[in-house]
């Protein structure tokens, strides 16, 4: 399968500010072969897609969510935390099962893709179910298996961890990948990271875990251990695997200086992070201190989409303001974050993130013609501050239209919005 | 012209939690006739719509903006405010005609309309020609030219309000109305402040200001008067008239007393506030004051949209880390903020801001069908935490359908798109 994008403004992520304001990109076998200025001399291409008025860049990556929660989009939302928790969320997730979750992560890949996100990292439960949704929706995904040490499912997760990374591991084409996840430092004790850390020695896997969150998290290991979350993951040597980190609102200079020590890839969650109330995380200065910060939707219940244009925009925002400074996070910044800080955040920045020769192909194009994305001055100020999820007019992943002119190729929409809406209403009425 | 919208899920907003699950809008000659559960039993409609999986509920009302702004949309963005100012915005806007601020009112109607907008309030310079693009494109707007105490344009301001005035307050068959535009506490000094509040009595008109946006004002107000803005524009009098007052974001809990005590409605534009890095306006506190609170875009360079649906989100969002705390401004409060109570704050709401017989039929149809909308536990939530712009299919103004299906009837959408891209590259380049 050859084709040949023409007539884009491309925004390659590859270089700082580097951008091409008429030019081509050539797909060939699941990869970018060339991309470049003007016309490409080459011809035989299976498909010709005319991006004349529209941005191309690569796909966005959303470096941390909980995809299936989107059954739970806004149920009992506005709540204090620990009420929503015990009272609504968990009581719901204890009744969810591998069907729940299949049609929850098809309407997550639905909204991704609809949306220009080609990759997501994935934390939940059944992720047979979640992974055979990525396989049929055609998106990228890097999935683990929630590992909690505290409840009843603490022992449970190792095999099951063990059995997803051997089934899935490189599965679909290699679109998706698998890490473990072990939940936080306040739901995992010492013993139990040990034990997750060495079971990913041995499947030669990463981490995603949550790290300080809210500032009750900091005070319960600080209570617990004497010290920070970050210092507390360090001394049960977590941090000897690659690990991508949620969250790090709550981190101190120190901590900071250990996440950059070790290459933790941090997955920034504005979003979340606002309308849980949960706090302002320090991204100006990770970015500072060269961190590479991704960003992340987190699931559904806490944001409440899976949108990453919404998150970029949010999270240039929100440093802006947290630092009475306008300058902070200019619009290049926040898209390097959706693309290539997020890919290298899950480790995958050899392959995805930028359009570059020899990347895989996961792009998108998205339409600057709308009022609200005109008169087009800059086009990466547009595209961070004014354009929509309903602008991503084309989907590329792995060489593959995914999505043209806003219509899903992979699956029918309209019967996975049905299906999963069904199951989300049966969901919080089940006994 | 008599409209049935029926089969729709309608949030009237006339009283907290007022929601009719299934039922039917009459609008006749303009105005909203009746409402309610069901279907209705009345006949021969000039129009049917079936809003089978649509909410309705009133226009949005964008209580503070600078319409033609948009023109300057993502034109040097990201710099410190005052460089921003003065060596790009304020040189810019030096040069603009007549002609300009039409095509740039008439783009972000535009905009405005397909965001489900149906009144906004704008203060600007040209207003004949900014009315002429209200008229035209079917919107309703409050008007005001800016009124600067200290510039060159602060004589003629007079003459230009009084005529404004004289020429446009009721025009449109009363989509339009007037106030006087005095710029700023830091603008206007007291003797000007003066003639501004006797101009508005003569002219029996309220006044729209803008109000402690910056820690830089707060600081030049002081020195300046040893005071607040709030308490320097109480001893001018400009409180005795009806005043919306926008930002309000570095208000002591004395200025907010004082705002409570005249009744000043306030447009907060907590978007325009992140990307400028001016602060967090103390909302709960205002709102549990029972001062109204209305939301505003703000100009488009400081935004980058004129999109309401964007703002309320962005409000409930700030509100809730500002406050570490999920449950200020729930989902229904951001609702009420960018409907009825910015209503109030303009001076408006004995007419629009509410689905209610005898009022006038702004109102809004909402797509609720999509994956990033579905599923539907709780109405209020997803619209303010979900919908996009896109979403919004119907719009209402004044009992005319002005746009239907995302098609607007009133104006060629492309041509007004392709008119004000060429004035805003004409604009920056010229001499």
């Amino acid at each position: 399968m050859r084709i040949l994008i023409k007539n884009a403004m491309i925004l390659p992520m590859d270089e700082p500010g580097h951008q091409i304001s008429n030019g081509y990109i050539i797909v060939e076998n699941g990869r970018i072969k060339s991309l470049g200025e003007g016309d490409s001399a080459e011809t035989a291409f299976d498909k010709v897609i005319d991006a004349d008025g529209k941005a191309a860049l690569p796909g966005f990556v959303n470096a941390h969510t909980h995809a299936a929660m989107v059954l739970l989009r806004g149920y009992a939302d506005d709540m204090p935390l620990m009420d929503w928790l015990q009272y609504k969320i968990w009581p719901v997730e204890a009744k969810l099962n591998g069907d729940d979750i299949y049609w929850g992560t098809m309407l997550a890949a639905v909204e991704m893709i609809k949306s220009g996100t080609t990759c997501f990292n994935d934390m939940y439960f059944y992720m047979d179910d979640a992974a055979r949704a990525v396989e049929d929706s055609g998106i990228r995904a890097v999935i683990n298996r929630g590992m909690i040490g505290v409840g009843p499912e603490a022992e449970i997760a190792f095999p099951e961890s063990s059995r997803m990374v051997e089934k899935w591991h490189g599965a679909a084409g290699g679109r998706i990948t698998c890490k473990l996840g072990p939940h936080a430092p306040y739901t995992c004790p010492p013993p139990y990271l040990e034990r997750v850390v060495k079971l990913a020695e041995e499947l030669k896997v990463g981490l995603h875990i949550h790290i300080a969150e809210t500032l009750a998290e900091i005070e319960t290991i600080k209570n617990d251990y004497g010290c920070s979350p970050v210092e507390y993951l360090e001394r049960c040597g977590i941090f000897k695997l690659p690990v991508t980190a949620a969250h790090c609102v709550h981190v101190s200079p120190s901590d900071m200086e250990t996440l950059k020590k070790y290459n933790v890839g941090v997955a920034h969650c504005p979003e979340s992070n606002m309308k849980l109330g949960s706090g302002f995380a320090p991204v100006k200065e990770m970015l500072e201190l060269g961190i590479q910060v991704g960003l992340g939707t987190d699931g559904a219940s806490s944001n409440n989409d899976q949108d990453m244009l919404q998150e970029m925009r949010s999270a240039a925002f929100l440093q802006k303001v947290k630092n009475y400074d306008p300058t902070v996070i200019p619009a290049y910044t926040a898209l390097e974050m959706v693309t290539r800080n997020g890919a290298i955040a899950l480790g995958l920045d050899d392959e995805i993130g930028q359009l570059k020769p020899g990347y895989k192909a996961d792009l998108i194009l998205i339409d600057c013609a709308g009022a609200h994305m005109q008169p087009l001055h800059e086009l990466a100020a547009n595209l961070v501050y004014c354009a929509h999820s309903s602008d991503v007019e084309t989907v590329i992943i792995d060489g593959v239209v995914v999505m043209e002119n806003r219509t899903i190729n992979t699956l029918d929409e309209k019967e996975v919005i049905k299906k999963a809406a069904a199951v989300a209403r049966d969901l919080v009425n089940r006994p």
